[in-house]
């Protein structure tokens, strides 16, 4: 057991440092957006010391994937329905919910932050969107296991869930069932 | 004539003006990052007073968008080559060339800002992104005149520009000549 599932297991003290923290970072991202907040301001208002945060994520832009990886995993799962198209629909409606939700747009908006971020920053969000893939790409190794043709993560990833990021990114929602099951139904 | 068009016509103090005005938003965005500058700060280092910037944009928002479609349409002009197939693909390696640079992804980064900068911004996202469907809608009426069968601006934006803005925005890169054809050729 790693560090990082350590702190996820359910109790124990350091679940709890993991969930403030997670709390708190959540809160100063609604409050302020990314980039505008430090290590010892998370610290201070998830009650830990900066020590803490430094010795279980090493830095901020760690901590930040984290966090957007956790809710990410919570908000849309990766679906296993028995079928590619099923799984494919399921996930694309899911990510369409979060991403026109109160404060969806997390992946482009850390991206973006991230990416402005130096060499740290490019390493975090490199790591973001591999976790992402992977999830993805076992999904469509299911798929393959049961001997359905199915497209690559990348093919995915230009074909679905990039139009449906731009448009919101855009501001040209709502992403109607309709559109997002076209774009699945384009794909494969 | 309108303000905006007087202000560019070659010469005179407006065209100078502008010119000053866009420098420094260019110099200031390179430096800081968008969003971390004000109104003040772009006619210090224009030198120029703050009323003159307010009375030509009204605002720093719409401001910014001009400084960006002024880049645009100077980096990726909407090309005329007489087929489709050639403007698209002209296009979409402009487009490409245009991100991959070093200060690439201004309309990404941009439309991060302006969405999360109240209601004046979300205008001004709204002009940016209509200003350049507008554009791009052009080229695709010019091809439909040619009686070329030819995939509405929405189109060509979800499954030839979204894929490019995602892969670069998640440091998937680089966008080879080879990638930005198959993206063209998968559309037609």
């Amino acid at each position: 057991m790693n560090e990082q599932q350590r702190a996820r297991r359910p109790g124990g003290r350091s679940a709890r440092v993991a969930a403030e923290v997670h709390r708190a970072v959540t809160e100063l991202i609604s409050e302020r957006g990314y980039g505008s907040f430090t290590v010892g301001e998370v610290a201070a208002r998830a009650g830990v010391a900066d020590s803490s945060i430094y010795r279980r994520w090493g830095g901020l832009e760690t901590l930040l994937t984290d966090v957007a990886l956790s809710r990410l995993n919570a908000q849309s799962p990766m679906p296993d329905t028995g079928s590619l198209a099923g799984d494919l629909r399921t996930y694309a409606a899911q990510v369409a919910r979060e991403i026109t939700g109160p404060d969806g747009l997390v992946l482009v908006r850390l991206a973006v932050a991230l990416s402005t971020n130096g060499e740290q920053g490019l390493r975090a969000r490199d790591d973001l969107r591999d976790e992402r893939t992977r999830q993805l790409q076992s999904m469509l190794d299911r798929s393959r296991d049961r001997g359905e043709p199915a497209p690559d993560a990348l093919t995915v990833l230009d074909h679905v869930l990039a139009p449906m990021y731009i448009r919101v990114l855009f501001g040209m929602g709502p992403l109607t069932p309709q559109y997002v099951d076209d774009l699945v139904d384009r794909l494969l």
